[in-house]
């Protein structure tokens, strides 16, 4: 194994360095953006950017839409000009896509949003939450819900056991609880008879949020069929599933993502709210998902990209020196050694390497040197894969 | 003047008309979109979107940076793919350009998200609306909130009378009041002058909303300077001032607002929600409204329309036999004779004329028979008067 302290940083590279520490400071529980790096870090320069988890396929083919629907049909001013239209009307563009009540659907400015509209108005006093985890569900808490955290063990490889969960739950009372499936950062995924059994047992919970951000990653046959517990809220309606389109889809910039839920809770939040928080350009998005040709194309996409994805977490498996945690997400969670810290690695990765990826160092929940790398496009994994080697093996 | 009587429908027309009727009212208190009338009423050709309050000429000139900059530089991807900037990232960009500090600013996914955050979060028992106004302000106040009308009266042609209203406010105690300036739908201007009166003499109201988005568009001198009172925020910490960028930029599609209040309240906003409320074109639209260049030509482009919208209020004022309330907005309130309902014009408007103007029948507070017919380009507005002559001279 490589000394680490042969890797000394020139004076330039420490400066680099610093300001990276900096700025992580600054963007709080999230990592500053690429943008933001290499704007405020003149020289930097960013070759693959696997802090970032979305689809690179799915990119191109909407762009390739957007080209020709909007661009090339001179309707780019009619998506910028006019006023979308209301979250009703865009909830049922979306119905027959994912054929579900459009009653039942609730449209967001980014899963984001609908986070924070369910819990905001949801959870009233105690709300457990699985760690690790995306740190938006307890931040986004107000301040008369107590914050419960379910630690997810090591032992397990960080994965959920039900048994204990559902005990942990019956002797907490929540009034919310909070599953993200596959979880981010660990990647570990749940099965779906599992979830239902939780469904079955914690009855009681009046809210139940399953994130499935990232299930357009997972699957449980071997033709990658899509895995979702959607249409349980016709049967569980204390359930909320919760929908970002922006890793599947590739297009965080337009901020997009839908939740399902008990119709009656759609019309609470729609009754004082939420009106027009849609753009133009989600619209658009939405309509095209309802275009079958623009699904079959997306399936080629997302398969494609999960094949690449599940090479990917085994190439990086047989690097030696650091541990790979299973993932059915789109990223994959590497522990270091002891006595090497992430943030070392991050800011050698990025300097020498122009590789952006995630240390993990504040997230809660984890034990030891985390980082978490993205699955971009295959040529950008292999890069990933040789620098991995060069430096640990 | 004509004898309505003769405009008789031709069953076509009727149906149409019926269809049309239908729509309104399940876009409830706004109006359904013109998107949304072409496509559920075939063979209807709208010519003039005099429902649509927006600065053309703006639009224009966003397109072209837009084109120029994203388009031709081969970054529209960049905009779509990645996730935009953190609130206070925004905030930062904008402040140059409105000269606040970054603190005191707010950014919202439209006005309207930021009108659903503050009433959420602030107001607490009692809120004061002045009708007619936007609806919005009193749909979005939560169960627990009393909403008490201040009604504009038809013989001060809905002017707000500034002692009574102070003396209203004193005698009902509200923790939260709202002014729109200028209002919508009546175009009324409140001077600065005595907005800081009402600032002076209500410091007990918690919460003062000041809705400043139609001020693009009014003025107090012969240069068309803009007005504000942004600034004021400094000295009245319980002062908010939102503002929508979709009627003076012309963007509606983009979503984009903010609003200005006082740092606490916005790190109250910000602490658990709001982090990524913006999407990549509206980032961008910022970063636009930062450059010199663009703010130059914006005034520009707000001023010859200031021009000509106010060129076309003293137009459809010459009309016989409708009322025209003087307006400092981008758009003019009609009254009709008391025996001609405005349901029945804005029919005859859409379906002979394919010109789309606001039947305000939905308002409440206006007494007798409204239409509001907004300020579009010179030929637009020409269209609309040879009409109105044609239907009331």
């Amino acid at each position: 194994m490589t000394s680490f302290d042969k890797l000394k940083f020139t004076p330039k590279e420490e400066e680099i360095r610093n300001k990276m520490i900096t700025l992580k400071k600054e963007a709080g529980t999230h990592s500053p953006s690429i943008h933001t790096l290499t704007q405020l870090i003149p020289g930097l320069k960013i070759k693959v950017d696997a802090c970032f988890l979305s689809n690179p396929y799915a990119t191109e083919l909407y762009m390739d839409y957007f080209k020709r629907e909007i661009i090339d049909q001179n309707k780019l001013r009619d998506l910028l000009e006019f006023y979308p239209s209301q979250n009703d009307v865009i909830a049922f563009l979306l119905s027959s896509s994912i054929n579900i009540d459009p009653k039942q659907i609730f449209i967001g400015n980014g899963a984001i949003e609908i986070i924070q509209a369910i819990i905001h108005r949801f959870a009233k006093k105690k709300m457990v939450v699985n760690i690790p985890t995306f740190s938006s569900y307890y931040e986004f808490a107000q301040d008369m819900v107590d914050v419960e955290f379910f630690k997810l063990r090591k032992e397990d490889n960080y994965n959920l056991d039900i048994i204990e969960y559902i005990n942990f739950i019956k002797e907490q009372k929540p009034d919310t609880i909070v599953l993200i499936n596959p979880n981010n950062p660990t990647g570990n995924y749940i099965l779906k008879a599992d979830l239902i059994k939780i469904l079955k047992e914690l009855s009681f919970v009046e809210n139940i949020i399953i994130d499935e951000s990232f299930i357009h990653f997972a699957f449980e046959d071997e033709f990658y069929s899509e895995v979702t517990l959607s249409k349980l809220v016709n049967e569980y309606n204390n359930l909320y599933i919760v929908k970002s389109m922006s890793k599947d889809f590739g297009i965080a910039g337009i901020r997009a993502g839908y939740a399902i839920m008990d119709e009656k809770k759609v019309n609470q939040l729609l009754k004082n709210g939420y009106l027009w928080n849609s753009n133009g350009l989600a619209e658009h998005f939405f309509r095209l998902y309802s275009q079958k040709e623009f699904i079959a194309n997306y399936q080629f996409a997302r398969k494609r990209y999960i094949e690449e994805t599940q090479k990917f977490i085994i190439d990086v498996s047989k690097v030696a020196n650091i541990k790979v945690y299973p993932s059915s997400a789109n990223f994959v969670l590497i522990e270091l050694p002891e006595e090497i810290s992430s943030e070392l690695i991050t800011s050698i990765l990025l300097i020498r390497h122009g590789i952006y990826v995630r240390n993990c160092a504040d997230k809660i929940g984890l034990e030891g040197n985390y980082l978490r790398i993205a699955s971009r496009g295959q040529d950008d994994n292999q890069t990933i894969i040789d620098v991995l080697k060069g430096l640990f093996n």
